[in-house]
């Protein structure tokens, strides 16, 4: 059975008791101490978890049992530590975007008595990942190798953010910037390594299964199923119901490097490359109504469907020719694909 | 014969072309690359590079010669990544702070085409120390160590910032924030730890000579010192000729919880407090000048200089008590501390 958010987020109260006696140990003013557990709850908790519980599920997978206890906890605690890395990349990323809102509530930044204090906070929830790896993996034989992973997965990450800052300024549309040679290196960078691989590494490491071989196959299967991901995220964006969605998609208006941009500019004629970057990236209702008529007129639904089935074909292939030998299971690969193919929000 | 600035820079283009490598590796694109590039030059080279050199004049010491080759390529790149670290901090700390210039300079986030970006560009300067650990140290048993060195004294830095900032906003002065314990803590997190135990304790590391009791040794003596240093420093911006300091101190009209306020505060009558809680922190000359004068009232200048005497003398009494049987040498100390005393920028 898979775990429930109610059971994972029950492990967190013992995480921030760890951080703040860790501070406790610094001497650190109460008020210092306040204000650090309130920004770890508000920036950390909250979210799905997708990433933190999926490091609990496949090692349950990869250990063929229900965990408990300690080893339920200690597994929670590295999914966990994602989330504390996704939290500290999306204090960041709300300021650098000017977003307004995340999770329902406003940014961390836009909180009055913030402000640019979400940046020095944004750091402390990244280092928050190594006093508990610390505190909780230091005995083990994969502890260098655990660091090593958050210190390339976060690198990782920033060199995606940075591709992404660069190639689609919010303030400078210029569809030249764009290409599907982009577009596949931010979301493989920016997500598909800590959203898709890092669970899963993480869990291998905690199975003592990290072999060189299954790490590798982990990526083989992974990083092509983040794409898959976020084509497909990209796609509900445009063509999904709102209502459905639970959201409304502000791709096209906010310039985004996106999946289907991408596609478009490879099938447009000269006038409708024109109309894209007339319309393409501006705050505008009717010129996002242009671009998603141009989108249609296009096919790109279509052509997304037909392109999901075609990926999700050769993920199959590729799962089914995983080999099993040093403990690596199909199975949690296949519980990955399921979450994803035909979601609709 | 102590390192120079030539010298210690001449080892950078190297360190550079590893990172350059490093991306090169992931496929970067070389739009991203140059401005990665770019932002590593910008930030981190042209200080004056005191930390990063003195782990160079401290392996020296402990080791009894010259550094030459290879030795002095391996210590002078633990010496270049504590500049990583400060260029880390000082990126994020100007956008923080609403800094101008810096090195004179403009700040990275104000170079017009920077702007937010700059905030994951300090996240990369960061993320630059793990990458020349992991390809220079991997090999060697104090890697966990030096890993751990570094998460430790980048926690501790944020720790001090973020009191500071709590401390000290720029928009809401009250002196009743301010205390000496709180400057203490302030000096000892944001500066002691990384400026003046971190090369030493990085020295350690390399030469072979990290035992906790040569650890503790340094700390009890190096984190006083860097207390006084940054009391010294306070003291300098109100009192020393701009023409010699090579800058006009700003600290009273930003607010700043210094040495000398902390000072004024404990010496007081009600009347000078209000005089104090009146032009405090106020972006006016004339204020400045108010508690300028108040501070040559309490003879500030002269307790600075008997409380310098004490605090040297006890620093020259633990240095003196430094037992060396486990390859630590007083000498360092000596050098570090006669670098700072009497010293006029």
């Amino acid at each position: 059975m898979p775990t429930t958010l109610q059971e994972f987020e029950s492990v967190w109260p013992r995480l921030l008791e760890d951080l703040t006696e860790h501070c406790k140990g610094y001497n650190l003013s109460q008020q210092s101490l306040d204000w650090f557990r309130k920004q770890l709850n508000y920036n950390t908790v909250g979210g799905k978890c997708n990433r933190g519980m999926s490091v609990v599920d496949t090692s349950s997978i990869l250990l063929n049992r229900t965990l408990t206890g300690e080893d339920y906890f200690r597994s929670a605690a590295l999914g966990w530590m994602i989330e504390l890395l996704q939290a500290f990349f999306l204090v960041s990323d709300d300021i650098m975007d000017s977003s307004k809102t995340r999770r329902g509530a406003p940014c961390w930044y836009l909180v009055p008595e913030v402000k640019m204090i979400a940046i020095n906070d944004a750091f402390m929830l990244e280092s928050s990942i190594y006093i508990l790896l610390k505190k909780y993996f230091r005995q083990e034989k994969s502890y260098v190798d655990l660091m090593e992973l958050f210190h390339e997965v976060t690198f990782q990450t920033e060199l995606g953010q940075l591709c992404d800052l660069l190639t689609a300024p919010e303030d400078d549309v210029n569809l030249d910037n764009f290409s599907l040679e982009k577009f596949t290196f931010i979301v493989i960078f920016k997500t598909a390594y800590y959203s898709f691989y890092l669970p899963v590494a993480l869990s291998l490491h905690f199975c003592g299964f990290a072999t060189p071989k299954n790490l590798q196959t982990a990526m083989d299967i992974l990083i092509p199923m983040g794409e898959y991901f976020q084509a497909q995220d990209d796609y509900l964006d445009a063509f999904a119901d709102p209502k459905v969605l639970g959201k409304i998609g502000t791709d096209i208006q906010d310039n985004k490097c996106s999946w289907l941009i991408n596609q478009a500019l490879k099938k447009v004629t000269p006038e409708q490359r024109r109309l894209l970057e007339e319309n393409y990236g501006q705050k505008n209702n009717e010129c996002e109504a242009k671009v998603k008529a141009l989108y249609h007129e296009l096919k790109l639904a279509e052509f997304y469907e037909n392109w999901e089935e075609e990926r999700v074909a050769d993920l199959r292939a590729k799962i089914d020719r995983v080999d099993e030998s040093e403990g690596l299971k199909k199975e949690l690969f296949e519980v990955f694909l399921k979450k994803i193919y035909k979601r609709s929000k």
